[in-house]
């Protein structure tokens, strides 16, 4: 059976050249880069080179880049790191309704240490308004937390426009950027940040290894999670992930060098897979913004068809993709994203995310919009029989 | 240049057989363990294949296995997220003087949060006195963490008699096993724990992949360091590594099964090691304990010979070894380790650390031996003129 995978949001085949740049780190350079002899400094050298490499890639200096264990890591310690670092100065922390878990289940977490916590609302194509942020902001507000881009919906946020409130107020902004890290070209200037997450992972690089931009200038300092033998400035201590630095840093020049051409190939796949399925498939909609929104990203409710019930009938035809639903135990629930977009339940219950990717291809976007007219309509008319 | 590893117990280089198992995961079979569809779900059953792996190394149940990113990590989650979840039981910790700095800084983190901590002496080979755990109990105590064998010295703990005494008071009792897993054959009963620290990169396997055993009888949950997805029961939410799971699960059953013949190997290696050096060398000492230490570990002392001046000369001809003297800025003190087991300060300057390892060869023994003797007495000698 034919097999497409159009679930790059959740994660992404490593490029082999991505493979290729980390396969002599595991045995032939395999040094650990806190040994002061030479196979420890040659390991050394090649981390301090990919954090040069990140660091331009996001317009940062390289004391400025933390790596760590993941996306879900580097939100963590962003959030908690700051929070525990800054109580003297407030408890006060600003969030999204459509956060991801690494920082919605954070911010719960400090709520639970007596910190509060102001979750925002969206609007029905999952923008935050500036005004909100303004509104939200006490004398006890020390961090806002937002994501640059939702990996449900694909919206993207007007970062630079919040950043000018919270440098105002002098609040500390933290992006999670894990979606958009080389699928949008930013600096972090132009988003105007002082902390911003991001993950190999979801960039063709390898599962196990992310980092986190610091801004020196706003923040000296985060409380570590890991403690340890001091390393990455004392921020984050663990024998340093060589290969998986590597990758990250590999993976992460590769997307700056083939961002914009490959912009332009994945815009017209997933607007033709958008216009195609609005078109040509009674009772679908898009959701989120029809502009601002992550190139790959499509997330579509087919009305009528439980999303689960959908994602099984692809997956039978070998299309993998995702739902915008979490399921618990035996009842589907449509995600936090969904709801706090106020999609009226039935559009919520069927929305599907198809997410496309490097590999992505116009025959596979053809062939995925034959199999998605024949299955809802299949399932549509089983629904009525 | 000839170059000789011998800092085995600093990091191994990755097994061919570990690489080509994790090979497929990066590219092949991708998936996210988290999704739903077949992909994601192969992802899955690779996690939870590796999990039953390491959970038959140690003798434990496959839901008894939590994986992380690395020994620290493991180490921080273990000793934290027993403190945090068991905080109305009693704020008494106890640890040993020798500790990896990831358990002593995590241990010195809770002291700053109103917890006290009791850190045991050891004698002058490196041994913890059961009688001093008892003596330190009082009814406040909640964990012992201490590790089974040291990372510096060598010398291997009493845990099985130690876990006597934790189990009559039901005191959770956390090992780091860092050093000793895949290198003395043991099982979680055979120890007596509650709580067990494992890393990959030690055991042949990749950087940033390491394991927690948790006991759930005694045990039944800790407070997570990262909050989000919920993966590893709500435990250690972040996408899973799933080639760096595979290289551990690998790595561990490779060493399971060689550990027997492996050991003879090495331990003729390091017994012709100490006994040459000690035996041709004058002014020379062993440090740790003379049978009760870790098969690969020789650290000795080379009286009036700095470690850091004895370390670059090694290097320079080729050779990779460690000190068990961490560098502070231009002085060189002796690491906590050697001040616990109160070696004189000639002596604790001037240790060094050679570990060996799976392919340390008996060529490279007779020629490293050759080495020191030369150096010694070159260093020796331009110290008198």
């Amino acid at each position: 059976m034919k097999k497409i995978y159009l679930d790059y949001s959740a994660s992404t085949p490593v490029d082999r050249d991505v493979i290729d740049a980390m396969l002599p780190y595991y045995r032939e350079n395999f040094g650990n880069p806190s040994s002061t002899h030479s196979t420890g400094q040659e390991a050394k050298a090649v981390v301090e080179n990919s954090r040069n490499i990140i660091a331009s890639c996001l317009g940062a200096n390289p004391f400025e880049i933390i790596f760590t264990g993941s996306g879900t890591e580097s939100n963590n310690l962003a959030i908690k790191g700051f929070a525990d670092a800054n109580k003297d100065k407030g408890n006060h922390i600003i969030i999204s309704s459509i956060e991801h878990y690494s920082v919605l289940e954070t911010a719960l977490f400090l709520k639970s240490h007596g910190y509060t916590i102001t979750i925002l609302p969206v609007d029905s194509m999952g923008l935050i308004d500036p005004d909100d942020v303004k509104k939200s902001i006490t004398d006890k507000t020390i961090l806002l937390s937002i994501m640059h881009a939702n990996n449900e919906i694909g919206t993207i946020q007007p970062t630079s426009e919040i950043s000018q409130i919270t440098k105002k107020h002098e609040i500390c902004f933290h992006v999670d950027a894990v979606q958009s890290f080389g699928h949008i070209p930013f600096t972090v200037d132009m988003l105007g940040i002082d902390l911003l997450s991001i993950s190999a992972h979801k960039l063709y690089g390898p599962k196990g290894s992310g980092a986190l931009y610091i801004r020196k200038e706003s923040v000296p300092f985060l409380l570590p999670l890991l403690h340890g033998g001091g390393q990455e400035s004392g921020m984050r201590s663990s024998t340093h992930n060589v290969p998986g630095i590597v990758g990250l840093s590999k993976a992460a020049e590769i997307a700056k060098k083939k961002i914009h051409l490959e912009t332009d190939h994945i815009l017209k796949l997933r607007d033709k897979l958008i216009n195609k399925i609005l078109d040509t498939i009674e009772n679908t909609m898009l959701n989120g913004h029809p502009t601002k929104r992550l190139p790959g990203n499509a997330n579509i409710s087919f009305a009528g068809i439980k999303s689960d019930v959908m994602l099984l009938s692809l997956d039978m035809k070998g299309i993998a993709c995702s739902s915008g639903s979490a399921c618990h135990s035996s009842t589907v629930e449509p995600s936090h994203v969904l709801q706090a977009i106020r999609l009226e339940s039935d559009m919520a219950e069927s929305s599907i995310r198809l997410s496309i990717g490097r590999d992505t291809t116009e025959k596979e976007i053809d062939y995925i919009i034959e199999i998605l007219k024949d299955t809802s309509h299949r399932l549509r008319r089983m629904n009525k029989s």
